[in-house]
């Protein structure tokens, strides 16, 4: 009862609503991906331009649950069987785009002069693509359904899972000098393990509770118990050190398979619309222009730094790419796989947090998440191979 | 990016879901309005007995946000001419139902021997009916847009409004001993002269924005901007020292009155069935049951108290509905405003924070909330008039 809503909190939702649609409207306007468009909006409503926007808890939590929900409507889009015929060159690409970044990372950090610890934290956070970004540009340009968007957003699972257990090891590595072979092992084992079973029980369990849900007299049954299982796994998947978003997406999977799909994905868009551009306003807002400046002498060290993690952060992605078969466009996947997010910037802090990385460090290692995650959508746009789906997925 | 996602909220917010859907399923199969099942979803899941869903912030919020919504969709059900039509008896309504539940509250503190300070604050706590509650148990029966409804709701936007208007009086009270008149004249003037700038400027406004949208390419603008406008009335509401929910609920009515109503409605039906149950779980969660236990000595006091409040609570706002005219049933009017809700809650915690009120008037206050509440929806449901609506209006 001692609450207080911040009516701050309700400028900001509105504020970043509104010019998420004006600002994607005018960028779609210039032919590019309209996520762009609402990244640059959260740049300008952020604490470092406008300040509408701030990087509180509350707005936090919003843009999780949009990131989650947005996920959730992925996997809901996803045919898991398609997803799982390219799981081959997926894996692949994964782990390309996993080792190259970091080795690239490392060398860069550890040539330029810092610390091995801080070197690993480097290449350790330029592993993980951001499966947000991807996914969102993949729906827009239509291509999540195509043989090349299952190999994007397979692989880009993927190295989210790894990504996290490889935090896992850094982080013991950072607090106590070492890491014992069985940690890793159990870290690995229940984060695929989770996966394995969220779609294993999932899926009877999913047909068992839409056969439930047709019974229901009251209104909105089948909504809310579909983002209940989202939320349910996005918790199991938290708790066993994976990402909460692994959790969401393998809930969609799980009731794609059910015959209640549309009218789920139906129900979900308009919750969508309202909550995912807050991610991506959360995002942008978190850039701090004042970094940008390369007239302050701090800056330029900084950006040097992030210029190379980029360039190297970047090549390893494209590179991923060509770890793929099957006739497809290479170049497009290793595209998908550039922008870095949430996991990146979970590295930075965890980094910051246990000393390991230095100030400087710390904001190239911001800069290039976000360096990586604005590049992303146009080139994606420029690398769209022009020809029908290549492959029997059905369009999204 | 020190943001962390506490787990906990992804499993308290699954368990709400879960919880409200299914007690309020088995409750209505009772014969009962399903939000009675909610509020009792929300006791079990509360602090108090199973712990899943926790009093915090981010929860709070996320209720906020969901009364929000359901008031804005109530809006945008609510024909503004039909509720002008009822605004004489509304009014009489609201203001009996304000007068004799503070005579009443004052009274019986007094009586007991309470200080006036104290008297005073709970007599006003008493005054506003939870808007949230009463619509709800308003679209469940489908009884919204009847005369009966349009009385309700109009009667309970009014005594909210100057609800608040009480709250800062009293407030002042309490912290400098005495109130100047034009300052509650100026805070009157506010409050009144918001909701009367936001129709009159938000129905061309409202107008002239759905054409925008309907300009647009991206996805979800609609549904966007509709929630946007809804946002930022809430936020100019709270500004000005009236409730969000006015503005939320204002932004209905004007956006009713546009061509696009139908589909801004569908859209938003969904939201509402995620997070509006989110509101009435965690109104039953700050139940405690440790204060119902009669055994406990420091109880009975607190328990007469509340006794004693809820029956002249229940009582003068039974008797506001005979203030009502126009051939309706009076009985189902008084009982539509008998649920206390966020306004009373927020008169509790702020005397207990100005050291106006002691501990067991404190408790005994919020028993009192929760016992209109709860009693309610059967209530309504009992005196529900048997017969076809009785005005022209259009059917929720």
């Amino acid at each position: 009862m001692e609450h207080h809503l911040d009516p701050r909190l309700l400028l900001a939702f509105a504020a970043a609503l509104i010019a998420a649609k004006l600002l994607g409207e005018l960028v779609e306007r210039l032919g590019q991906p309209s996520v762009l468009g609402e990244l640059l909006a959260g740049v300008a409503l952020g604490p470092s331009v406008l300040g509408l926007v701030p990087l509180s808890d509350g707005m936090f939590l919003l843009a999780e649950i949009g990131v989650m929900l947005l996920l959730f409507e992925v996997g809901l889009e996803t045919n898991l069987e398609e997803l799982g015929r390219v799981g081959g060159p997926a894996l692949v690409v994964a782990l390309v785009g996993m080792v190259l970044p970091f080795v690239g990372g490392f060398l860069v950090t550890k040539l330029l002069g810092y610390p091995a610890l801080a070197a690993v934290f480097v290449g350790a956070a330029l592993m993980a693509t951001s499966i947000g970004i991807t996914a969102r540009v993949l729906t827009e340009l239509k291509m999540l359904a195509t043989r090349e968007g299952q190999i994007i957003l397979g692989a880009a699972v993927a190295d989210d899972i790894l990504g996290l257990v490889v935090l896992a090891v850094v982080s013991r590595i950072a607090d106590q000098g070492g890491v014992e072979i069985w940690a890793v092992g159990k870290a690995t084992g229940l984060a695929i393990g989770f996966l394995a079973a969220a779609l294993l029980l999932g899926i009877p369990v999913g047909r068992r509770l839409v056969k439930v849900v047709d019974r229901a007299a009251v209104r909105g049954v089948l909504v809310a118990a579909s983002v209940a299982l989202a939320l349910l796994l996005a918790f199991v998947a938290a708790r066993v050190g994976s990402a909460p978003i692994v959790g969401a997406f393998a809930a969609g999977l799980v009731l794609a398979r059910t015959n209640r799909r549309h009218e789920i994905d139906t129900a979900l868009k308009p919750i969508v619309d309202i909550f995912a551009p807050l991610f991506f306003v959360f995002v942008g807002a978190q850039v701090n222009v004042a970094f940008l400046n390369p007239a302050v002498a701090e800056n330029r060290a900084a950006l040097l730094l992030a210029l190379l993690l980029s360039v190297v952060g970047f090549l390893g992605k494209m590179a991923a790419g060509w770890g793929a078969w099957g006739g497809v466009r290479r170049a497009f996947i290793g595209a998908g796989m550039v922008p870095r997010g949430e996991v990146g910037l979970i590295f930075a802090s965890v980094g910051r947090a246990t000393g390991a990385l230095p100030e400087r460090v710390f904001v190239a290692l911001v800069l290039t998440v976000f360096a990586t995650t604005f590049l992303a959508p146009p080139l994606l746009k420029i690398l769209r191979p022009r020809r029908p789906a290549s492959s029997s997925a059905r369009s999204a």
